[in-house]
C-alpha cells in the first residue's frame, strides 16, 4: 500500500464525469488539495539499539532507512492523508523491526523497557483513528514493531471450525490459506485488503458480513500476546466457560497498550455452498430501519443487512463506479442491501423469512443486481477518497452504534454536528447507512464530503472540529465513541465518557502489572485526560 | 428454600418404586445419609457492627439471629448439603444485611474496609460452587449482604428489546414482571426457581435455552456494581463498541470479588408466538454429538438442543417422574430434544431445518411427547438428590465444555477419572448430556449417583477425590473447568491452568485496584494457589 494514500497506485480511480459535476455543484469550485513529500524527522535509535536489536531478530529483520520508516508514520485517517499534503516535516518511527517468534519479540520488549524505547506493533497500518502513529510518551525513541512474519495458517480444526492466524496475515492472504481447506473466515471489513488478523483483534473490528458471522471479537476464541512481563495465551480451550472474568476480553481491543498480539484462534466456517442476494427500498430511512429491527429481532438470518439513507441512496454509493448516478429505479427511497449464505437449504429459509419481513414492513423488492453491486464494489471507497482529495475535497468517515429506539435522536444529532461545523461557504454531503445489526441496535456509518480549503492546515483545524463535534453528539445521545474503528489516538479525550473514570483506573491497573515500564503505545494509554491525543496534536 | 436441601419442603419428592429398585440393585444395600440439625459458630459481630451498619439500611434490614444466618451459611452443593447432615457446628456469616440503595452498599464497604470485616455479596444462594461460603479470610468477621430489596423491573425499551432488572430478583419474578409487557429473558437454568439476576451475571450462567438466546453473559448489556472504590456501570450504551477493552467483561463472571452487582440490563425479547416440540433418537451419542453440530454450525436456529448418552437416557432423566422406567421407546440409544420458539414462521422454518439435519445424521424422531415432558420437569432434577441423599446415595453433577472434535476423548477421560475414584464396594451411574451448544463445540454435563458411606466424613472425602479427579482430567483432556457453574471456592486450585498464572495476576491487579483491603469474598480471591479452597476445608 503506498504511504500516503489508500491501495496501491494501480488502483487509483479516477471520477467519473457525474461525480465530478455533483461535486462542483454541491461544492463550488474546488481547487485540488496540494501534493507534497514532506521530510521525516530524523531517527533517534542509536548504533547501539540497530545492534542490540538486530542480534536479537538478524539484521535483514531491521531498518532505519526513510523507505521503511515512512509507511509505518502514520495510518489512513484523512487527517494522516492531509499531513503528506503538507510541508512539515512528518515524525516516523526511529526503527523498523520484524521478529519472527514471540521469543525475539520479548527480548526486544526487554531492551526496550530497559532502554525507555516505546514499541508501536504494526499490522497492515490502516489504521483510520491514529492508531499507528508513533508517539514516544516521553521515551526517547519509538521503534514500529511490524508482524508480517507472522504469517503462517497454523492448525486447523476442520471439525470443530477453528483455526489458529498468524498476526501478520492480511485479510486475502488469510482466507487464500484458508480456502485450501474448503474454509473461509467471512471477515471482510473495508480494510479487508490490507489489514491484518492482529489488528482485527487489536481493534474490535467488524466486517460487513457481520450479520451472519459476528464481529471479530466474537470470533476469536483464543489469543497469543506477548507482554514484556510474559508471554499470556487468552481464551479457552472450549467454546464457552464460566471461570471467571474474561481475560481474552481485555486483550480484544488493546490495541497494543498491553502486549504485541502474534496469533489468533479464530471461529472458521466452510465456503458457502450457496449464496443469494436481494435488494429494497424503503420510503424513508426510518421505515427501512424498523425492517431492519424486524428481520434481526426475529433471527432470520441475512448474512449482510444494511440500509442507506435518503441521500446516501441518491448517491448511489453502493457501487463505487456509479457514484453520482442517481436516476436508478433503485435510487429512489432508502436502498437495502440482503445477501444469504449457507447450504442452499438455510440460504433459501433464510432468504423466504428475511424477504417476508422486509416486504411486511413496507419494503420494495428491487432485484438481486443493486446487491451484488455492492458487493463487487465494497472494497473501492477508500481509493475514492484519495480522488476526491486530489479534486479539492475533505472526505471522511465516522461511526457509532446506539439501540434501536434511539436510532433516530443519534442520527439527527451527529448530522446536526457535523453540519454546523462544515457547512459554510460551500456545502457538505453528510451520507448515512446501517451496516451493521444486532438484536437490540444497530450501527450509523457516515460518510462526509464537503469542500476543503487551500490551505491543508486550515482544513484539517475544520476536519478536527467536525469529528469532535459529533464524537461529543455521541456522548452526549446514546451512542458508542466508535463501533468498530477503534479507539486510537483520536477517540482518546472521549473514553472518561465511555467507561467512566473506574474504567480507565481499571486498565491503568492492568497496564502497570503487564507494562510496568509503560513502552507499549505510551502516546495512546488510556488515562485521565492527560494524554496528548492526536486530534488536539496541531492546535 | 430450606437451609438444608434445595427447593421447600412442599416440593420434596418421594423416590418412585422404580428408582429405588434401580438404586438397590445397582448399589446394593443403603443406609440413609443421617439427618442433623448442627449448631452455627456464634457471631463475631460486635455491638458496634451491628448499630454502625444498622444506622446506614434501618435496624429492620440487618440480623445476627441464626434463623437469618442459617439459610446464607452454605450454597446448594453435595457437600454443602453434607455438612448439614454432620454434627460439626458450621461456619455461618457473623451478620447478615439487606442494603437498599447502591450508596447504602457503599458505606457498608467503606465500613467494612476500615473494620477488616470480609463481605460476601447473596442472591438466591443456590451455588453449587461454594460460591457464598462465608470464609473471613483473615479479617475479623463476616457479612452475608443480600440484595433482596433490589427487586424491580427499573424500565423496559421493547423497540429495542432491553430491560434493568435488579439483582435481587428471582428467575421467576424477573420473567413474572417483564410478562406485563409482553416480554420474556428466557433464561432458564436448573436454579431458576431461586437463583437472581445478580447471581447469574456475577457466575456467567447459562440456561436450558441457550440456543435460541444465548447464555446470560451475553444477554448482558450493562451492569451497576457497587466497589469500595466507587460505583461503576461497565457496558454500553450501544449494542456493541470498539472503544477498547471489554470493562463488562471484567465484572460478568467476577462473583463478588470487585463489587457487588446491584442492577443488570439485559436482552429481553417477545413471549414467543409460537413453541414447537420434536425428539429423536440416534444410535449412539458420538453420531447424536454429530447431528447436533451439523444443526448447530448450519445455524438452523433450535431454542433448544440437547442429547443425552445411553446411560441418562436409559434412566429416563428427561422426566424426573419417570426416572428408572426405562422401557419406553424413546429410551432406546440416545434421546435428543428439540424446542422451536418465535413467530410461527421463524419456528416453522427452524423446525424443518433442523429436523432435516437430525433425520440425514442418523437420527430417528420419536415424537414431541419426550420434549414436552422434559420441559415439564426441567427444574425437578435438584429436588431428586434430597430424596437420594435421603435415600443413602451420593448424587451430585459437574459440567465442562470443549471443541467438537475433542467431545469423545474429554467424555472418556472426565467418565475414567469420575469412576477410578468412585467405584468400588458398589457400582456408580455416570451419566451425560450435551445442553449447550455453540458453533464451535458444546457442553458435557456429568450427573453422578453412587453409594455413599453411613460417616458423612468419609463419604464427603470420597466426593472432593471423585470431584478432584474429574476437574483434573479436565484440565489435561481440552475442557474448561467449568461450563456454567462459575468458580466458587471449589474450582479455585485450577484457576492458574485455565487462565495461567498472568491472568490471575491481571485479576489481582483489578481487585487490588477495586478493592485494596481486600474484603469482597476474601476466601476466594484469585491467587497464585496460596488460597484456602472449600474443597480441601476438612482434608
Amino acid at each position: 500500500m503506498a504511504y500516503n494514500k489508500w491501495g496501491t497506485e494501480d488502483e487509483a480511480k479516477e471520477l467519473s464525469p457525474s461525480i465530478q459535476k455533483m461535486l462542483s455543484k454541491m461544492l463550488g469550485a474546488t481547487k485540488p488539495t496540494p501534493s507534497s513529500k514532506p521530510l521525516l524527522a530524523a531517527s533517534n535509535a542509536t548504533e547501539t539499539d540497530v545492534a542490540t536489536i538486530g542480534a536479537i531478530v538478524g539484521s535483514q529483520y531491521i531498518a532505519v532507512d526513510d523507505e521503511q520508516r515512512r509507511p509505518r508514520a502514520r495510518g489512513k485517517s484523512y487527517l494522516d492523508l492531509l499531513d503528506w499534503r503538507m510541508d512539515d516535516e512528518v515524525t516516523a518511527p526511529d526503527l523498523v523491526v520484524a521478529p519472527g517468534t514471540e521469543e525475539e519479540i520479548l527480548e526486544i520488549l526487554h531492551y526496550c523497557s530497559h532502554e525507555r524505547i516505546a514499541v508501536v506493533p504494526f499490522g497492515g497500518g490502516t489504521s483510520v483513528v491514529g492508531g499507528i502513529t508513533p508517539l514516544p510518551g516521553g521515551h526517547r525513541a519509538v521503534i514500529s514493531l511490524d508482524l508480517v512474519r507472522f504469517d503462517a495458517l497454523e492448525d486447523v480444526d476442520e471439525v470443530s471450525g477453528l483455526a489458529t492466524l498468524g498476526a501478520g496475515l492480511s485479510g486475502p492472504h488469510a482466507e487464500m490459506k484458508l480456502a485450501e481447506h474448503g474454509l473461509q473466515l467471512g471477515h471482510f471489513p473495508q480494510s479487508f485488503p490490507y489489514a491484518t488478523i492482529g489488528g482485527f483483534a487489536a481493534t474490535r473490528s467488524s466486517g460487513q458480513n457481520s450479520a451472519g458471522y459476528g464481529r471479530f471479537d466474537e470470533m476469536v476464541r483464543e489469543l497469543t500476546v506477548v507482554t514484556p512481563v510474559g508471554i499470556i495465551r487468552p481464551g479457552h480451550s472450549s467454546p464457552a466457560t464460566a471461570a471467571g472474568p474474561s481475560i481474552k476480553e481485555i486483550f480484544l481491543g488493546s490495541e497494543g497498550l498491553f502486549g504485541v498480539i502474534t496469533r489468533v484462534r479464530v471461529r472458521v466456517h466452510p465456503i458457502p455452498e450457496d449464496k443469494q442476494y436481494e435488494a429494497f427500498t424503503f420510503a424513508s430511512f426510518d421505515k427501512g430501519v424498523a425492517a431492519l429491527r424486524a428481520v434481526e429481532q426475529a433471527g432470520s438470518g441475512p448474512t449482510v443487512l444494511r440500509l442507506s439513507d435518503e441521500i446516501e441512496s441518491s448517491v448511489n454509493l453502493t457501487s463505487t463506479d456509479k457514484i453520482g448516478e442517481s436516476d436508478a429505479e433503485e435510487n429512489k427511497g432508502c436502498l437495502a442491501i440482503t445477501m444469504f449464505e449457507g447450504t442452499k437449504e438455510h440460504a433459501d429459509r433464510a432468504h423466504a423469512e428475511t424477504r417476508a419481513l422486509m416486504l411486511a414492513n413496507g419494503g420494495r423488492s428491487v432485484g438481486e443486481e443493486p446487491a451484488r453491486q455492492w458487493e463487487k464494489g465494497r472494497f473501492g471507497a477508500p481509493v475514492l477518497r484519495d480522488s476526491l482529495m486530489d479534486a479539492g475535497a475533505l472526505c471522511e468517515t465516522l461511526e457509532t452504534a446506539t439501540d434501536w429506539s434511539n436510532v433516530p435522536r443519534l442520527k439527527k444529532a451527529v448530522s446536526a454536528a457535523i453540519a454546523k461545523e462544515l457547512v459554510d461557504e460551500s456545502a457538505a454531503l453528510i451520507m448515512c447507512h446501517v451496516s451493521h445489526v444486532y438484536a437490540t441496535g444497530c450501527s450509523l456509518y457516515f460518510t462526509i464530503v464537503a469542500g476543503a480549503s487551500d490551505d491543508p492546515q486550515q482544513t484539517a483545524r475544520k476536519w478536527r472540529a467536525a469529528k469532535s463535534a459529533a464524537t461529543e453528539a455521541m456522548t452526549l445521545h446514546g451512542g458508542t465513541i466508535t463501533h468498530h474503528h477503534a479507539v486510537g489516538t483520536d477517540h482518546l479525550p472521549w473514553m472518561d465518557k465511555e467507561i467512566e473514570v473506574l474504567g480507565i483506573d481499571i486498565l491503568q491497573a492492568v497496564k502497570q502489572r503487564l507494562d510496568p515500564a509503560g513502552i507499549l503505545n505510551p502516546g495512546k494509554t488510556f488515562d485521565r485526560g492527560t494524554s496528548m491525543p492526536h486530534s488536539l496534536r496541531n492546535d
